[in-house]
């Protein structure tokens, strides 16, 4: 694919997960990475290294001409890189889920988002090719560019409004990071006793499968959508210890039954 | 192994998914299944056939000599079908998390658990010999039996009174239906828009492997364990249409937090 419209090479701001995990991604798939800025030294050096480029702690320091600046902070530290980035008249484009295409208005004249809808660890290998990949840009010619590298990367590529990117980031925090939550939680029940985690793997990864491969509303199994009050109440007495567990017990039961009576209306 | 122990045969009392799946593996595993008894005829007859033996809907056409009675029907089903059988004779089991193994107290001479901990379907094939099994018997001669026939169907068998079973159920409820309702509420965050549960997928399966091949505690992200308020109030407000996700979005995002305090002191 046409990586020309890519020759002056892309700057990646910042790098932790997501900046690591995309930028090996561009990399493999032959972009010129041009620098990595990150103001961790050492975590900007780690990324300079895996990808064998510059790096730099200092916004004076950016290359000023590339074809492109992937700005991948944590959301609250992307105000202050967008004020501090002196690069008008390049495209850049931020990667978070949660914040709007606005955030650019007035400060740059081509900008958009790029939106990996993935959890990043640095420790994980992921296959890039399966991850869901948003777009956004507030013109054509840029949002040509960024579908066109976005496909070099994932088969999964879809032009996804700021508003309906949100709606897709709070669904994955449910998904994501309140799953992970309820492992945790599971974790934390099974602490004081010789049985552990471990024995809870097989169950995760088929209630993950069965989710994915059939349909959640059909897989929701346990005491809540039957109703059993008895094992319910049980339940929630053997938590009295655990008051955030109990809570998080009752509501979650309740919103189970209640959808449920819903669906079965 | 020793499948002498069982040349009379199993009686599977229920044909549910616990039912179907284990009188599979047993019968995959070369042992004698002698009949199959559920109150829904249709039920009985469709596991019947699946392992070639008879079914009967009539707790008095149950054969009496069978080695082994495997009770695999719903929790609030129990009672009434221990009250039922007419087998005081012969070795007796449930395969219930949540219920202890003194419900066959003062009714029957030997009796046990016999606790396959996974989510069953039974439109989805299992690999049993990954599934843990949780062992309980009121004698050791029972409790070799039960052991010597659950290590043949599975490599992770473990002796687990009921105290600890119970909390390894209420565990697994965290980690599957709660999990589970976490999918379903992703997706009908998702039902108006054009983007849908299948972007999320990638995400799904990434979420559950991370947490089963490193540690969920590492694995938490988002909003509530940076404790990024302005992202949780926006979350928030965009759920005020979902009044139960509302509550659990607060209390998991609470819980979330407060645990992580609590670790990193």
């Amino acid at each position: 694919m046409g990586k020309l419209n890519f020759i002056n090479g892309i700057v990646i701001i910042g790098a932790g997960n997501v900046a690591t995990h995309l930028s090996i991604a561009l990399k493999k798939h032959n972009f010129q990475i041009r620098c990595v800025y990150s103001r961790s030294k050492s975590s900007a050096k780690e990324l300079s290294v895996k990808l064998g480029v510059d790096f730099t702690t200092e916004f004076d320091y950016i290359p000023k001409d590339a074809d492109l600046y992937i700005i991948a902070v944590k959301d609250d530290a992307l105000v202050n890189v967008i004020k501090n980035l002196t690069i008008e008249n390049a495209p850049i484009v931020h990667t978070a889920g949660s914040i709007s295409i606005d955030i650019f208005q007035g400060l740059y004249k081509e900008y958009g988002v790029l939106y990996p809808l993935q959890t990043f660890s640095k420790s994980r290998d992921l296959d890039f090719s399966k991850i869901p990949i948003c777009i956004e840009a507030n013109n054509k010619k840029l949002e040509n560019k960024l579908l066109e590298l976005a496909h070099c990367l994932s088969k999964n590529v879809k032009l996804v409004s700021s508003e309906k990117r949100k709606k897709l980031h709070l669904s994955a925090v449910f998904a994501c990071n309140f799953v992970n939550h309820m492992y945790v939680a599971a974790t934390e029940l099974l602490a004081d006793e010789d049985v552990s985690f471990e024995t809870l793997k097989p169950l995760i990864k088929e209630t993950a499968l069965k989710a994915v491969e059939s349909d959640p509303y059909k897989a929701q199994t346990g005491p809540a959508v039957r109703n059993d009050q008895n094992i319910i109440q049980k339940h929630i007495e053997m938590l009295k210890e655990y008051p955030e567990f109990q809570k998080i017990y009752s509501f979650v039961s309740d919103s189970i039954y209640k959808l449920n009576q819903k669906k079965n209306k």
